[in-house]
């Protein structure tokens, strides 16, 4: 039976569930705190590219927006990581095959919104603010940012995809036993810039994540689609080359100089650029129950993470696709629908935001240490030898099916082989040899089954 | 310089507050979202008895409140613990002159409030619900909550005072980078009662707080000046003879008959009493910062505990006492006191947060325990032997100024002495003699300076 559905935000999840249900045949509306960003743009400054992978295009392909979103991405089939004399070493993601996909978030957006309000059952209210839910009622209260009127809309469904300072939460949080861990990281972030060459060209290698790993610190630049790569510098908020020390030109310059001096010479007017830009800070939210009533968050309003696993969006995706199975499977039954999905996805929205977590040592420090990165050969060879027993963890997330939980279970298995080998005398020598491959296959055939 | 400071909150830690700020010369304003207690009584059936201690005396005295308070109070000198069978065992908490004092919440806050209502510059305002701060013009707004009708307040200074579940905290959520953990437990609590005798006696020991210890469950008695106890089971919501379980009337007759048949002769109609009152549940809140430009949280606000060390109160009462030396110190600075405050003060929050937490497993379990019991013996022993050396760790948080945090680091400490102790041979036979204090002598030179 179709019900009216109520979406409060209308960015990538809040849109791509939108097409979904509509598609099921509801009527949808969706509710926006910002302008319509197919008229007023998409407001940059803030590192806006995302990197899709296997569980986003799966999402996309379903509703068919993946021949769409194509042409606007850019394949990144590896890791290129530079050291601090400006040597490169590339180290590929998966398969020759397998990539990941740079991607502007305002482009994605803008075409995923059109994709939703193509579709007749659909309505989009920008620059309306949700003020208040009563959730009993279900009836959410709109206010509209420009003239203040407010308005109160009563559906069957409402759904939270408003990212990770959730008003819908907020709500929720007024509600009886609900829990939230709202953090932010002691670390933050500044956009950057690398233009395009003279005739438009990518002035580094265009299709693969550059990483600058500096120990406590990295940058990292990801490819557009004009020649330019929107580039990234995460650091601490505090201590020796913090943000806190980049505080006039001559610190900022100097410091560049010294730890990206092949960067910088393709970044002119760093230093303008660097205190032009605001500095960012990164929060992750975990929360339960995910549903009150009728309401229910989705997307980073539930589990919102940080980007080093480049997941957030495509870890959003898979909770609509999901979504989706249990609306097929448990038909009409809103609360056992709702149930079901949050008692299935938490466990995979904590696992992806520990392996996220996690994943900034591994790039900002471990990318660029040699013993992981011959670790990581290691990995990928015993994948290569095993290729039905045996997934790197970097392909279990990212090119798989599994869920995260289990992808981090299993990755966390998996180290107990890579460190033995790692033991190894002359490990550096012999990795390749068919003695480590035989530890591994006896390993792989009494732990993982 | 006389300042106008908003007080968001008229329970305990309000209330005082209101008092040490009107006695400094300021103009204090106090908004209570609830009616005036002293006009509609304090509504009950939500375990309301605590346990005054040192730190919440000593914030009392400080401002002459100690003397209206005291003959609402009963001393309890330690734990009457109750076996299966009946039979009791009394622990002593400290010295023979050292005890904690059952007051009623609600007797106790229309006390303070009476006595903060008594400074010609406090004014109180009842049935006045937080709506909205705005923290650059330090103006809140209050909602009445019988008419709706909204006022807006400026002053120099606010506080927030409102408890576990305070608006001040949402509101601050908002601001950038705040952090926040509320989290319920899985477990809650159901207030019950025992009568007075038919002299108004009361019909267990009075001067104790008495413990039902069940592994997983508990009950607990804190006298009232009525001849009745304020008696409140704590359980877990799910599993084996949880509250999930007792739910007719056979299964909480079976349960109190199986498990507290002592107590149970003494609470007529149990199961009536058992399902006419609510199961509520307990949180706990860590958050920071604390204050954002001239808004500060303090008390559970700030720090919401569990009620298993009797810290909740005390440990608001020495946010209180810890401000006002702060405001001696550094005077009319707001900033540099707020921020010292929550730098102070946020160490001790979370120290008193992770002990009151553990010392639910102590009451429930191992207080029952005979091993446990005995290392309590040792470590009073201990403490009676080298009393200038060694404090018990129920001392130090409950009868010393030790800061939470140094008294939470100097019990683990401790603990590995009493390990070791406890692992002698026949340590139950011997733990008086001469051998013991000598191994416990040693220790404590080498380890506490």
């Amino acid at each position: 039976m179709s019900k009216h559905i109520t979406i409060v935000g209308a960015g990538l999840v809040g849109s791509l569930l939108a097409c979904y249900l509509s598609k099921r045949g509801h009527r949808v509306s969706v509710f926006e705190r910002r302008s319509d960003m197919r008229v007023a743009g998409y407001v940059g400054g803030r590192s806006i590219n995302l990197a899709l992978s296997h569980r986003g295009w799966k999402a996309l392909k379903k509703i068919g927006l993946d021949k769409e979103v194509e042409p606007i991405t850019i394949p990144m089939k590896g890791r290129v990581i530079h050291d601090l004399k400006g040597n490169t070493s590339f180290f590929p993601y998966g398969t020759a095959d397998q990539a990941i996909y740079s991607v502007s978030r305002g482009d994605l957006n803008k075409i995923m919104v059109e994709k939703a309000d193509s579709f007749p059952q659909v309505d989009f209210h920008f620059d309306e603010r949700c003020a208040h839910i009563d959730f009993s009622a279900n009836r959410v209260v709109f206010e509209n940012t420009a003239t203040k009127q407010q308005q109160t809309l009563e559906s069957d469904l409402i759904f939270g995809a408003d990212g990770a300072y959730s008003q819908v939460r907020y709500q929720m949080q007024l509600t009886p036993d609900f829990n939230i861990h709202q953090q932010h990281e002691p670390y933050g972030y500044k956009e950057l810039h690398i233009p395009p060459g003279p005739a438009g060209e990518h002035l580094i290698e265009k299709n693969a994540l550059h990483i600058w790993p500096r120990g406590n610190f990295m940058m990292i630049a990801l490819p557009n689609m004009d020649g330019s790569f929107t580039v990234t510098l995460f650091n601490s908020f505090s201590g020796e080359n913090s943000f806190a020390q980049l505080n006039d030109e001559k610190s900022v310059n100097d410091f560049f100089q010294n730890f990206f001096p092949d960067a910088v010479s393709l970044m002119p007017n760093i230093s303008k650029h660097f205190f032009e830009n605001p500095t960012s800070s990164l929060v992750t939210i975990r929360c339960y129950p995910w549903h009150h009533k009728n309401t229910c968050l989705i997307g980073d309003a539930a589990h919102a993470i940080v980007p080093f696993y480049g997941q957030g969006m495509n870890c959003g995706f898979e909770d609509v696709n999901e979504l989706d199975d249990l609306m097929n499977a448990l038909g009409e039954d809103w609360n056992a629908v709702l149930d079901t999905f949050q008692k299935q996805r938490k466990p995979n929205g904590d696992a992806i935001l520990d392996l996220a977590l996690h994943n900034y040592i591994e790039m900002r420090d471990l990318s660029g240490r040699e013993d992981f990165q011959l670790r990581t050969k290691i990995e990928k060879k015993i994948a290569e030898s095993f290729p039905d027993k045996f997934m790197t963890h970097y392909s279990m997330v990212t090119f798989s099916d599994l869920s995260y939980a289990e992808a981090k279970h299993r990755g966390e298995k998996q180290n107990e082989l890579l460190d033995e080998l790692m033991r190894l005398n002359d490990i550096a020598t012999i990795w390749e040899s068919a003695l480590v491959l035989q530890k591994a296959e006896k390993w792989i055939n009494e732990n993982l089954s």
